[in-house]
């Protein structure tokens, strides 16, 4: 087990005793540092009262007594259930630490009850063999409802292989539905996958995706900042989730119902100033009907393709290719010459001058213009004059040769 | 039949010997008048090659000799075309004519080809009891793609008829697919509907449409620039596609395919400063690609719902409601509630202080917030302490009684 710090002990029992998210104590941290922040806490001194009830129930359920060193009896306790596990504990002073992490102290404390514990994490647990900082330079999250349709779990499948191909780590919250989805795909992809976690890095939650956990602990990295033993509970999705929006450079909605927690994923990152993507659907699935509300919100951007997600987030000039359908007769003629071929009739063969009357164009635009369109094979010349050509793709074909 | 007054005629011939949208022939008749502009036409002075050879392609066609008095002539033959299919023709002399259709002399050529054809109809012909202008002053278009899928006519003839029922008119192509969705929608809906047509009125086109096509010429508005016996083209249908746009207080696209022509008359309401609303759809349906690449735009709004499009064009007020879920634990409590809710057990009872410590939080505000708990319903006090309610539901929609 590596030699910890004073300050990473600090850190880490500070993560035991106070719910992740705490703007009060990540306030005190960053004023006073982590070790004295710790004794503080114990000594309930400068702090509120909740805080202070906070950390004194935690200590009384941990069975630590204030009169021993805190800091160094948590730390370990947690040390030693992290290597038990194959786990390995990182705080800020490591090299591994995501700076993108930090942006959450900017993140501030709006109207919204479920907006209040936005602060960074004290410390996180990771498992795998990535590195937390360098797999997150080029991430994405995609996230989204639990009880996905055929259509959300086709999306979320082809946006984490593409988005592998593309060289980009799908981060998720390994729940149900879209998120273990888009996991899957992204393993299938052969590209790097993290699991944000809302509970202990030991609990895999939720047991169907048991597998899936496993190989991402194998191949990709789970993350997450509650200590070992953690259950995940309701509010504490809402508190991780703050974490995968900041840890990545932007947040696909995949699919998401009017009250889903993908939205709060969204919400962060929108709030943190990172791309916010959302894919519609169809307008009478009641798993679109969140994404369709927050594409209703100026700043959020519609995705269709991984191409269109790789614009957003990807570097300057990884731009999508346009859609483009078949070229068409209009591609490659004018207004003027679109109009005397509308006039041309498919069997009947007329002159220039009657074609240019239908048309409403002159009889010299009309003698001009019919010569190129016959060339083109869009019309045919006959001994009575023009009429179309029965192989007018041909001449569609040939010209998208040129 | 109407007398019909000079300007009128000189409208009426006008029509009949240029294709509508002209700008040249617009500026013309807003410089020296119909009649004037007529004797331009006819006499070939101080107007482009181009147009005077068009004029007599036509004028040749039509077989009227110039010596003769062209304008009574063709206007004659109009109003008793007219008359014998029980159409009636209005200009913009007439009360019936809709201001809105002259904002497309504000509409300016632009770069694409397509564009160029934007000047306001001269005249137009009518068959329905609808009022023209009126029947507009509360009227949206909805359009889309002639291969519609069954999720483009679900919604197509849901949001036609939605519409009706709150007063609003639609107005639609009368084409194959959404349009005619929208219109058998809006008939079914007992409200006003109007048809814009790129052919004589006397055409009924597409053929497979006629029926609904008869329907609203007895019960709606059949609407066309182009004089009786004018065929279909389809660089007609992109110039039609501007009346529709103008005529609405903003375009609904329900499908459509990246090429589709839908996307012009949205591309019209947005240089006109109408609302430009699409449908979301799946990512994976080749007609709402011409939806999703419009709503990547920035303007465009997407809508899900009658409501909120009777919000986009509606008087001030008309707000659509917002989706709401059904009632959960967090809409009552909160997040300190919540958080101690999360740590309340289902089966086993706890103590406040256990609770507290779980949850992170003091306890002392477990122990004043668990006896709201129990009140709400969520939770049930025991000799041992609290546990979750085993009907947690019933308490909500008590709440919800409040």
């Amino acid at each position: 087990m590596k030699k910890l710090s004073e300050e990473q002990k600090a850190r880490m029992a500070l993560a035991v005793l106070v719910e992740p998210g705490c703007r009060e104590l990540g306030q005190l941290v960053r004023t006073v540092g982590p070790v004295e922040a710790l004794e503080c806490l114990v000594q309930e001194r400068g702090i509120s009262v909740a805080l202070a009830g906070a950390a004194r129930a935690r200590l009384y359920l941990a069975g630590v007594r204030k009169s021993q060193d805190v800091g160094t009896q948590l730390a370990q306790r947690m040390a030693e259930r992290a290597e038990h596990i194959g786990a390995r504990i990182i705080t800020a002073a490591d090299d591994e630490w995501p700076p993108a992490l930090d942006d959450l102290v900017k993140a501030s404390r709006t109207g919204s009850a479920l907006r209040r514990d936005t602060d960074p994490p004290l410390c996180v647990w990771l498992r795998g063999p990535l590195r937390f900082a360098e797999t997150l330079e080029r991430s994405v999250s995609v996230v989204g409802a639990r009880a996905v349709t055929g259509y959300g779990a086709y999306v979320a499948s082809e946006f984490g292989y593409g988005l592998a191909e593309e060289g980009f780590t799908v981060v998720s919250g390994a729940a149900l539905g879209v998120d273990v989805t888009a996991h899957r795909g992204a393993l299938a992809g052969g590209g790097p996958t993290v699991a944000v976690m809302a509970c202990g890095i030991d609990k895999s939650y939720p047991a169907a995706n048991a597998g899936v956990i496993e190989q991402i602990a194998t191949e990709g990295l789970l993350v997450t900042e509650w200590p070992p033993g953690t259950e995940p509970h309701k509010t504490r999705f809402l508190t991780r989730n703050r974490v995968i929006a900041a840890a990545t450079l932007g947040t696909v909605i995949v699919e998401a119902g009017s009250r889903s927690g993908a939205r709060s994923t969204l919400g962060y990152a929108r709030l943190l100033g990172r791309k916010t993507m959302v894919v519609p659907g169809p307008i009478n699935s009641a798993m679109s009907i969140g994404c369709h509300m927050e594409l209703r919100e100026p700043g959020t951007t519609l995705v269709t393709r991984v191409e269109e997600i790789v614009e957003e987030i990807g570097s300057i000039g990884e731009l999508a290719e346009p859609i483009v359908g078949g070229l068409r007769p209009e591609d490659v003629l004018d207004s003027l010459q679109a109009r005397i071929l509308d006039a041309v009739r498919p069997r009947k063969a007329a002159t220039a001058e009657y074609i240019a009357a239908v048309a409403g164009v002159s009889g010299r635009d009309a003698r001009r213009n019919l010569p190129l369109l016959v060339e083109l094979g869009f019309v045919v010349s006959t001994a009575d004059g023009y009429r179309l050509s029965s192989t007018p793709k041909a001449a569609i074909s040939a010209e998208e040769g040129r």
